[in-house]
């Protein structure tokens, strides 16, 4: 009936409305709405994100409502002229044709065409068959595997049908976090409040039966992929309860008084988070965490083993910055590990144990972290807050500035740094890869679905990226796509191979 | 009289007491006294540390008595094993000598004596010719200058007596702290509490005659020798009052309500504030903030000129990760240079510009950064943290378990971490040298003062290394030692010369 600007690609049907208010009142009510609107401006914001299409009349491909709708991957056409809309009288004209609020209309914010009535949809990735076609395509000639951060289940099975082969970064932290998460957190409470080992270790008990269901399911939900399980991250403080009532509680339970809590509460306090008292450095003052984790991973895998699964975990250290922090992890594993395989009579559990690459030293020292590392996955997240001594938490009161002024081209936090976290990155391929040939190498940072970011980890030979659900299959293209630049660009690679050659006779 | 164990060097002479309570409390009525005990422990740190020097009949060299002392380079003789100490009779018994409370005995820590008496002292640097003599020893064979940081001309003036070469650490946020603060500290929290630039300019402007001053008595307190002065480093939050009624003042000085104040103090809160808006990124999002401070510097300067002083300053910028950083602030100095040298009719201003090394980025691209500044000063306290994600504030809670485990060998706070941190500082030399080959390369973080991490800075072909007034000594000597060890290690260095060699050979 109608054509705009193809704005936010994408399919959309649904009862039109012609006010914010009204799009979130009519999603409230579980009606899919198309919010139609003269232009939009900032005030439209919550109506935006309750419908399922934004439809304007004026408006170009930089306009508000165009830049937000992309943004948020929402079909969207923008500066469709020919439309008459009087929002005072909720109607809408084209031509002759007079549409009024809850009439239905689709979109095609691909090529902007506007359609009257409903039109039936299918899911972009499970039911279009160009983008399966097109998709296969890339996955021919891309070389890196594409894994997803999945911290339940749930988003492992969607993720899946993205295409992800594998999960780069799960959170065992996550089962605090989600649904179901009462019981665990409470126990994890316990456990943080505790002041002897042999309370934490009751605690520990009570909280493994938890953490080894969470990681089976997730598991068996990636059957025949790797699962890269990642041991406790965040500073224990980030779990103390702030209401007086969840402090009371575990007060309680451990039978202290509230005072004695806070006072132990307090003790946890840190001045900068980021870089305190978290991720392996936990694993060191507290052995009995890291033993308790990996006890239920193996005991996981080994029941799905047993079960006829195909089940490959990945435990993965984060915040390592020396070679001994692993060594002395690793001590741990291997213990539980032939406790494990003792008691499910197994003569293996196939794993791998490796690290992340997220603390400038990890990079610069990882010649000697390869020694122990099976794995590198880089957390380019922490590793450009270290790098630029970014608190990613805290740059809003100066990065604005710095790319308005031209002083950074970009986010770093977007796009991978190439110049300075990009050298960390290169340095510790070039000597992981030195000390351990295979070296698996990875990302599960962010940037892991920035398609510029996966042509450098692509330049850099790693073996895959991880990054959200959703960006899977952006992920995908962007690495055959990597793959494709490189061949064109063939003959500065081949110079560059000379030149390593002849260092080489040199170094003879 | 008698004879222990040398177990903290230097002398001492005073009045003897038997208990920590009493060289307490006479130490606070000015009386100059010498702790003697049977053996110490840790009840009694108060009176130790109130004492002139320790004396105990029992312990070794590694006893609480010797380790405390010698943490606080204080005199103190221990294991004097003929001394019969009667605390309860407040005596102590040295063959048939009798001494009581109050009695006068002197030490020699070096050595281990003890005399009857009082003996009068000199003062260790500027009165003893045993300690001019090896210093002169020392210069002889140095080749890095030893300067200090100091923020205030007394301690400027001490320095020198301890032979300091220049001032390698001014911090220009000292005037805010010291004493004298409280008129330019409000100024300046009304500045930070301004809403417009022209507020803000407004503020500065009051606070620049303060900020001149300050600058101006320390440069002529350094008469004939460069110092450097940092601009603004900390976040602007650590300024903001605490107490009710300081928050009014400004408040009410601003015309603002309290609730407003509140807010906008609120609005500088950091999760991580050492990664936060400091530094340099406080100079680009408020230039008038450099400007002031700029032209400060440089009126002080001129204004000494023209009294026919000799002063050299350098201007450090802190925080830099980038050189398009300096570039903007370059601008902002050069601008003001110009300015200073028409209004005091000056051909120019000798002075210097360059950046602090602390982020890792910062080493990683300094042969960009070399473009701009003359000269690199590493601050190995912040690129400690940001190599190691350590927050220094925080390490208590893991960093003794690591030392205790041997996963470090000891605290990258107090040497240098030469396999890590260190690595960062030779890419920096190397790649900041490679671009400009005269630039002067120092330390300023608190490493400066430590022999390992001094030798550490000579291999690397440091201009000079900055510690504070006490330890200017130890780094005369260490930065000797450095010259003698390298000499005798020579044939390791051709060796590395030659490869170096045939390498550029390759090149060409």
């Amino acid at each position: 009936m109608a054509k705009g600007l193809p704005a936010g690609p994408g399919g959309a049907t649904g009862q039109i409305v012609f006010t914010s208010e009204e799009a979130v009142a009519w999603a409230k009510k579980g009606k899919t709405v198309i919010l139609v609107r003269e232009e939009t401006n900032p005030e439209d914001i919550e109506g935006m994100r309750s419908a399922q299409a934004i439809l304007t009349a004026r408006g170009g491909m930089t306009s508000h409502a165009a830049l937000v709708a992309r943004g948020w991957g929402k079909c969207c056409i923008v500066g469709a002229g020919t439309l008459k809309i009087e929002a005072s009288k909720k109607t809408m004209k084209v031509g002759d044709l007079v549409l009024k609020e809850g009439d239905y209309i689709s979109l095609n914010g691909s090529k902007g065409y506007i359609y009257n009535g409903q039109i039936p949809m299918i899911k972009a990735a499970e039911e279009n068959p160009d983008f399966q076609a097109f998709m296969k395509l890339c996955d021919a000639v891309r070389t890196m595997k594409i894994r997803t951060n999945a911290d339940t289940p749930e988003d492992a099975a969607k993720a899946r049908v993205f295409g992800a082969e594998g999960i780069g970064l799960f959170r065992t932290e996550h089962m605090f976090y989600g649904k179901n998460a009462e019981k665990p957190l409470f126990i994890l409470r316990k456990m943080i409040a505790s002041k002897t080992e042999e309370e934490r270790r009751k605690a520990l008990n009570e909280l493994f039966p938890y953490a080894k269901e969470n990681i089976k399911q997730t598991l068996a939900a990636m059957d025949g992929y790797p699962v890269t399980i990642r041991t406790l991250d965040p500073p224990l403080h980030e779990f103390i309860p702030q209401n007086e009532d969840g402090r009371k509680k575990i007060a309680d339970s451990l039978k202290i008084t509230m005072q004695e809590f806070d006072r132990r509460a307090d003790a946890l306090h840190e001045t900068n988070p980021m870089m305190g008292h978290r991720g392996v450095r936990l694993g060191i003052t507290f052995p009995e965490i890291t033993e308790m984790q990996v006890r239920a991973i193996f005991e996981a895998t080994a029941e799905l083993l047993k079960d006829k699964k195909k089940v490959f975990p990945e435990i993965m250290i984060p915040v390592t910055c020396t070679e001994l922090e692993l060594k002395n992890q690793y001590e741990i594993i291997g213990r539980i590990y032939d406790e494990v395989c003792k008691k499910f009579k197994l003569k293996e559990i196939p794993h791998l144990v490796g690290t992340m690459i997220e603390i400038p030293r990890a990079a610069l020292t990882a010649d000697k972290i390869a020694q122990s590392a099976q794995f590198f996955s880089f957390g380019t997240n922490d590793l450009t807050q270290m790098t630029f001594g970014f608190s990613r938490d805290d740059i809003g009161g100066f990065v604005p500035d710095y790319i308005e002024k031209k002083i950074l081209p970009v986010d770093p936090f977007q796009v991978i740094d190439f110049e300075g976290v990009g050298q960390l990155m290169k340095v510790a391929v070039e000597k992981g890869r030195g000390t351990r040939k295979d070296l698996k190498i990875g990302i599960c940072g962010e940037h892991g679905g920035e398609p510029a970011s996966v042509e450098f980890c692509h330049s850099l030979g790693f073996n895959y990226v991880s990054c959200s659900p959703f960006r899977v299959p952006i992920a995908r293209l962007a690495a055959a796509q990597a793959v494709i630049k490189q061949k064109s660009a063939k003959p500065a690679v081949k110079k560059s191979a000379t030149k390593t050659a002849s260092k080489k006779t040199v170094k003879k």
